[in-house]
C-alpha cells in the first residue's frame, strides 16, 4: 500500500462535496490519496474510527464475522461510495472489516477530527451528511425487503441493472467486478444458486463468457427483476437505457 | 384516532432527547400526542414527510408492497423507537405504510418543519440525529446479516432476547406482542417455520402458551444464539439478566 499526499482527483464529483467548495478547502490538506493492492485490508473490525473513506476507484468489501466463524459482506463499495461512517462520531469503532478487491484501487481518508469539526461549523454540510446516513439505511433496508420478496435470479438481475448504471457506456456488456463465490455470498446466495440464476436470466437475453456478461434485452430484465421491488418508479438502476 | 394538544407523557425520555432541554422545549408547543387504535394507518408509504413519529406506547410496523403485490416488513417498532426519518429531509417521502399493531398505541408526531429548523440551528441535537440515522443503519445491517448467519430458531430466539430487555420485569415470562404470521415476516421467515423454531428452541428452555412465551434459562438462550451474531458481547440484548 502506497500513502500519498496528492493532489486531487474525483473528490469534487463524489455526492458528499457536490456544491460545497467550502468543505472540500478545508479537507483538502488534510485529505490522503491511497493506492492498494488486490486483497489489501484498509481497517479492522472494531478499531477506533479515525478516518472516512471515499472510494474512488476500484472495489471494497465490508464484512462481518460471528464469534462461530461465519463471515457475512454487508457492502460492496465502488466509486463514488463511502464507508467507514463511524468516524463521524466520537469514540465510535469501525462495525466490519474493509478490504480490497480489485489491484489498484484507490481511496481518499479523511481525518474523523477534521470531519467533525465541519459538521460541527457548518449546518448545509451536516445536511448532506445526513442524507447521507439515511441514504444507508434505505439500502440496507431495501437489500432486507429484496431477500424476502425476490427470487434468487431477480437479485441478481437488480445487481447486474445497477452495475449497468456505473459502467454505463452504451452497449450492454458487463464486466463482474467481483469473484463469484464473493458476488454470491453479497446477494445472500450459495456459489451454485448463482450459477443457476444466470442459467435462469439467459431465457430474458442474458449471456456469460468469463467475467463478461452481456445484457441483450434490459427492458425484458428490468420487467422481471423491478416488479418484485417497491423502489420500482423511484430506482436509478431502471433509468440505465 | 383522536388527536390532542395534551402534555408531554415521556417524550424527555426518548434518546432523540435526553440532555436536549433546549430542544424539547422548543418542540412541545408544536408536538401533538395521539391515541390510534388496532390497524390504524399511520401514514401511507410515497406521502410527502410532513411529521417524524415517535412512540410512547403499543406498537407499529412498517410495511412496503412491489408492484406483484408482495409485502415485505421492514420494521417492528415500540416504545422510544422513531419512524418517518425521511420528515427530517426537504422534499423527501415515506418509504413505507404505518400500521399500529396494538390497541391504545401512542405517537407523538412532530412537524418536520420544526425539527428541520433545530436541526440547522443546534449543532449538538443535529449530532444526536446523525447518531440516530447511523443506528438506523447499524440495525439493518445487522438484520441482512442475521439472514445469512443464523438459523430461523436463533433469530427468532434473538428477538426473544430482545424483548426480555423491553419487557423487562424480573420474571422471564414475555408477551409476544404481535400477531405470528406479522412476527413471522419480520423474521423473514414462513408462519409454519416459526411454529417449528418455537418447537426447536424447547430443549434450551423455551415453553409457549398461546402469545406467552417463558424463557426458563436465558443464559443457554443467549449462548446459542449470540455465537452466530457479529454484535456479540456488545449487544444490548445480551445485558438481559
Amino acid at each position: 500500500m502506497k500513502s500519498t499526499l496528492s493532489p486531487f482527483y474525483s473528490l469534487n464529483e463524489q455526492p458528499l462535496f457536490q456544491n460545497q467548495p467550502t468543505v472540500l478547502h478545508s479537507l483538502m490538506p488534510h485529505t490522503k490519496i491511497k493506492i492498494y493492492n488486490k486483497d489489501d485490508v484498509v481497517l479492522h473490525h472494531g478499531d477506533v474510527a479515525v478516518r472516512l473513506w471515499l472510494v474512488l476507484k476500484g472495489w471494497v468489501k465490508l464484512t462481518r464475522q460471528t464469534p462461530d466463524g461465519k463471515e457475512s459482506i454487508i457492502g460492496l463499495c465502488t466509486e463514488g461510495d463511502v464507508f467507514g461512517e463511524a468516524a463521524l462520531f466520537p469514540h465510535a469503532n469501525y462495525p466490519y472489516h474493509a478490504q480490497t478487491l480489485a489491484a489498484h484501487t484507490q481511496l481518499a481518508a479523511i481525518p474523523a477530527d477534521i470531519i467533525r469539526k465541519l459538521i460541527a461549523e457548518n449546518a448545509a454540510f451536516s445536511g448532506v451528511v445526513m442524507e447521507l446516513l439515511n441514504e444507508r439505511t434505505s439500502q440496507a433496508q431495501l437489500k432486507l425487503e429484496q431477500m424476502s420478496t425476490m427470487s434468487a435470479s431477480q437479485r441478481l438481475g437488480c445487481f447486474l441493472l445497477r452495475l449497468c448504471h456505473t459502467q454505463a457506456n452504451g452497449s450492454k456488456t458487463l464486466t463482474i467486478p467481483v469473484e463469484k463465490h464473493i458476488l454470491a455470498a453479497y446477494l445472500g446466495m450459495k456459489p451454485e444458486t448463482l450459477s443457476r440464476s444466470q442459467q435462469q436470466l439467459k431465457p430474458l437475453g442474458l449471456s456469460v463468457t468469463g467475467q463478461d456478461i452481456t445484457i441483450s434485452n434490459i427492458e425484458k430484465l428490468r420487467e422481471f427483476v423491478c416488479n418484485s421491488c417497491s423502489e420500482s418508479g423511484s430506482c436509478e438502476a431502471e433509468a440505465t437505457g
